[in-house]
């Protein structure tokens, strides 16, 4: 193998609100390696194929005094995400993922690579793994699904469908809509042109919320929850780039005793992890569970990449595409 | 016997902040019986002795058209809570109590009657109950309780350091900081004239919040949870007369996994009432769970005492001594 470009992400600046597609990450490609030559110190060297790009993304592009669950990007350094590679060379005759976070993928259904970073991948599991542990569902309840079409959510409203539940799902534009119907959503509604808590007030009460947004949809969710309903707490980009909804009525929580559950995947992995290899990617390559995909070629489109699903521009889960097999 | 005075307090008007010690509710001894005589219908008459007034009341004064987990007063009739009483005639054998919530109290322990509203009844109940239900505490650990001068708020505070956890807790008053520190409290503060993020910055972080005020309480709670904290929220005095403090950092809830409870006591009860009526009461009457109350003589005093409850201006637990045995 030639000597290649070894391209990387830089974080180069700390945005304010949103991030900026030229500015917050900049792309480098002055890096050459030689695959074949390059050290590799009793280890191995991964050629990436896809890399995901999350919304949580957002909390590690923080000034790095301020504590969060995950670790801030450090400033001039390569941004990392979760990815998929391939080895293509080891001083490890095992390729043993010695690396917290890696595993080495089988994929005897054979879906298509990027799949592992979205819907079998950790969205996939962030729907799976806090759904069984905290939803509590019953059959002929109604879940109320935020940020439905992302790859958290499309993913909850066909497992709560799978179960019997009545979904109501919100997204921004139409044709984010359109494909909450076609995975079997009941009640799916724009929430840039139709009120949540009209949405709610109507076709509520609600014994789950599944919250990716916080803000305004939090509050409606609160108003319009049943006695006893469980809020799975799992993201509020509605903060993430801009003030936060000031919420009033949290007394709900108390008078309708709704249970919050904030919750990170990793801390389900152990748990979850081995059950949801086993089931999960089955489903989805038997066509049960559908997924849609926003591909952009070459890591240089990051940036742009990273705006987007902050802004919900995405229409699919949003990947990089770096190379092939 | 003969004829007496058949007192009742009745609502009369719907409050829009704080009650009116004068109007909201009015004391009326219009009504006259004889015990000897006053049909009973095959039940039994009671002649009450001591009457809890609880800051949950307040839920209660509304417009009936606002749906809540408490019925609300009827205008033009008498309110009810809590007391105790003795059955003075009755034409049920077994006194069965067969209207939902009574209850016989054998009162072994000797307890003054007073303490079966209080410290042994239903607030000590709801500090009971939801601690072995929700805290999931561990010796070392530091839970921060909110009204800590409160019947609830002490109660949790002395099972807190029964199990070995450190204890911060704020109350409205320099006398009622002193008796935070007469139970044990480890960091007592005025809430007043300290500002609670200040304590909780330099005490914490905690990994219980016992939520009896919401609003500022709780939004600094938030940030100075841990990882994985358990919030238990049993009621927001703060909100019951004014306007609703606005919180924007629930985003906390998912970034520490915070789980947040919130719970009424009478759906504990089938669970833990045999099991808080056989050990409680003994640890009451031992002195081990001290308690204090504010005692009020006579049912005419029913409007200043809600009125106090609300405003934090009550001494310990209140309560309305009707009549003696």
């Amino acid at each position: 193998m030639a000597p290649v470009k070894n391209g990387r992400v830089i974080f180069n600046e700390i945005p304010s609100g949103y991030p900026d597609p030229n500015k917050t990450v900049i792309y480098d490609e002055s890096e050459i390696i030689d695959p074949d030559t390059v050290p590799l110190n009793g280890g191995f060297i991964v050629k990436t194929l896809v890399i995901s790009i999350d919304p949580y993304m957002r909390g590690r592009m923080r000034d790095p005094s301020v504590k969060s669950y995950s670790p801030p990007f450090p400033l001039g350094e390569p941004i990392a995400n979760h990815a998929v590679g391939v080895v293509i060379r080891s001083e490890n005759p095992s390729v043993k993922p010695d690396l917290t976070g890696l595993r080495i993928l089988e994929n005897k259904e054979g879906l298509p690579w990027s799949a592992y970073v979205g819907i079998a991948g950790m969205p996939g599991q962030t729907a799976y793994y806090a759904w069984k542990e905290y939803a509590a569902a019953k059959k002929g309840e109604t879940v109320f699904v935020t940020a439905g079409a992302g790859p958290v959510g499309s993913a909850v409203i066909q497992i709560a469908k799978s179960e019997g539940l009545k979904v109501i799902a919100s997204a921004g534009s139409e044709e984010k809509v359109a494909f909450l119907r076609s995975i079997g959503v009941d009640v799916a509604f724009n929430y840039k042109t139709t009120k949540t808590a009209e949405v709610l007030a109507k076709e509520g009460p609600i014994e789950i919320y599944w919250d990716n947004v916080g803000g305004e949809s939090l509050e409606a969710a609160l108003e319009y929850a049943n006695k006893n309903a469980r809020f799975l707490e799992c993201g509020m980009i509605s903060v993430y780039n801009t003030e936060p909804y000031p919420i009033k009525n949290l007394m709900n929580v108390v008078s309708k005793e709704i249970k919050l559950y904030g919750f990170l995947v990793f801390s389900l992995h152990e748990k979850y992890e081995e059950e949801f290899y086993r089931e999960w990617p089955k489903r989805v390559a038997s066509g049960e569970i559908k997924y849609t995909e926003d591909a952009k070629q070459g890591l240089k489109e990051t940036g742009q990449a990273i705006y987007e699903v902050q802004k919900g521009l995405n229409k699919g889960k949003s990947v990089i595409v770096v190379s092939s097999e």
